[in-house]
């Protein structure tokens, strides 16, 4: 018999737990112990090996479908050097408000995950299907040995889910807002072109890199990548430096370096915009050297089906109809977008990365019920 | 009664005092002796103060008309870090080549002026006009307290001459091929851009002043300055460093700045040219601050009048009819075309500045008879 869990509590025991990327492992020492406790098969997954050994869980109850995964992390980010108005790790509640780092990004959110089986489990004995867990301790870091890790080792072990919901925080100012269906890709570039040096007295005898590179960006920035396409917004390209480092008034320097990044939508790939990139240097350089690195190519959870019932779970619970978004930053989702569909919806993201994170306990408790809604619109 | 001086041995003579600038001066007392023996009248007119203080000479002889006044510089720059073949204060001379630092920049140039004053006046004892020499000890530095400072001496003091040749070495390979009769100006502009900083994933919320000095900077290289002027090339515009030192890269920098010179002609000013970039600047954006720093405005002594009898003088003793040129760097003749008409001819300038630097005994003794055919052509 599972007893329901106040996701408050628990979301203040799992900010008491100091876990700063990479987490050390001992919140989902925790958590494994609640899980265990519920009835779960949980497993420890450390990937990575010395100072990148990264500790992940992962959970199940039940085998049959549907098998509905809640993914989050355990890991936060550094409480910086700002003073907070209370310690990050005290996980205090002040008028209705729980204080500290991890409070919305995302220990709220995976407290709400827990509490909310707990909550399903204990009135609904007849449920068919299987829930299980995917958290890991570097998502706010590189990120090499977590989600993907665990992702690779729940296919090769049967563990595939029909659905992921991601708990990371997706709404701008009240529970309902928002559910992100996809991200946009980020990559970076970075474009070296070789001149000639010589002196400015005597232009014709060097070759000025600046002026090419600066031919090169022009052309890069002159047009928006696309106008956005149906669920996402326009492509966005920023030259994030350019650097040179010449104090010579009187020389022209051997070699110019930009620096740019592009987040962009499900009408590029990162190797089509290397391409272009690589395409526009040449047409004005001949000595250029395109390096580029993709973070994460752009996914999509086109609606219909399971971000369906998300929706309708979120808009039973909440009375909003959530916008279907897919800006923002990166997120693990980008990883579980190449096994499964994966929607994400959390909490109010507003202080994260902030002083003074913190969370409503009635936003907390509203995120529970939105997930026990959706256990029970799939799985009873 | 004045002797003809030999101006391999006083070029020799000049290497050996070691001048590295500013001049501690010794080279000039050395030549105040020459100058005095021959009867000029010598001032020595050092100015600034510490540091800044800087050794000049004015000596003149003669009070009547034509005034010409031989100008030119003691201070050298520095040897160098490069081997030499022989001591750059040895001032050895092997296979008819005197080597030594300054031997064509322009210690064989000062040594010509007074080696041909010497010969003039021991041939030409009917002479009617006036000779005065112009030296500084800090050409190749700042000269702040130089060839300046002494024009405006000589103008309180009615010593403004009606024709002035500067002994740079203006030719590139052989006796005879170039006088100068003007140079290019040169300016230097600054260029900042400030934006907002902000996340690249919301570049809607901040502000890239990377894009927009990208734009600024297209927009200034994106077509000649102009074509050239009946005696210029036409002008130039580098670009000598862009820098904005965001290592970030999903960050969208504060600030961006670029450092550019302009090589110009007589169809420009600094201030011209000023008001043309902040006009572009202003098109694209709106937090911009531009600085200029003019060394030199463009100058010219048109063809005709001294510069005529110049080339044929150069003609005379060369058999080459010498090309009138503007280009090259900047030189102290632009401090005195704002006082009289001044034209450059020197020695072949292939060493100068460079390790090694040396001059043909020959064209020593050709530049002497070239300054002396000058003085009969001007003052018999
Ligand atoms: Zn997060
Ligand atoms: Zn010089």
């Amino acid at each position: 018999m599972v007893t329901p869990l106040d996701v408050a509590g628990l979301a203040a025991a799992l900010i008491r737990i100091p876990s700063v990327t990479p987490d050390p492992g001992h919140s989902q020492e925790m958590l494994a112990g609640v899980l265990t406790e519920m009835g779960f098969d949980v497993v420890h997954l450390p990937f990575g090996e010395g100072a990148e050994r990264t500790p992940n869980l992962f959970a199940r109850l039940g085998s049959g479908s549907p098998h509905l995964c809640f993914a989050g992390h355990t890991d936060v980010v550094h409480p910086g050097a700002a003073t907070w108005r209370h310690d990050p790790c005290s996980g205090t509640i002040e008028d209705g408000v729980l204080f500290g780092r991890g409070a919305c990004d995302m220990k709220g959110g995976v407290a709400a995950f827990v509490a909310a089986a707990s909550s399903f489990l204990a009135s609904n004995p007849d449920w068919s299907g299987s829930v299980s867990f995917l958290l890991t301790g570097d998502e706010e870091g590189p990120a090499r040995f977590g989600t993907c890790k665990v992702l690779e080792w729940m296919q090769e072990n049967g563990h595939t889910p029909d659905f992921c919901v991601v708990g990371e925080p997706t709404n701008p100012s009240v529970m309902g807002e928002v559910i992100k269906i996809g991200r946009r890709g980020s990559m970076n570039a970075r474009i070296v072109v070789e001149g000639r040096q010589g002196h400015v007295a005597y232009p014709h005898r060097a070759d000025n890199p600046v002026h090419r590179l600066v031919r090169i960006l022009d052309t890069l920035t002159a047009a928006p990548l696309d106008a956005g396409s149906q669920w996402f917004e326009p492509s966005s390209l920023q030259i994030t430096s350019i650097d040179v480092g010449n104090v010579a008034t009187n020389v022209i320097p051997a070699s110019a370096t930009a620096a740019l990044n592009i987040r962009f939508n499900d009408l590029h790939t990162s190797a089509s915009l290397g391409g272009w990139i690589e395409t526009i240097c040449r047409q004005h350089a001949e000595r250029v050297v395109v390096t580029t690195e993709c973070s994460g190519e752009s996914f999509l959870t086109a609606p219909g089906g399971e971000v369906d019932v998300l929706r309708d779970a979120v808009m039973d619970v909440t009375g909003r109809e959530p916008r279907l978004d897919t800006g923002g930053g990166t997120s693990d989702a980008r990883f579980i977008a190449k096994y499964c569909p994966v929607a994400e919806f959390g909490l109010v993201g507003a202080s994260m990365h902030q002083a003074d994170e913190c969370v409503a306990v009635e936003d907390l408790q509203t995120l529970t019920r939105v997930y026990v809604r959706l256990l029970e619109r799939m799985m009873t």
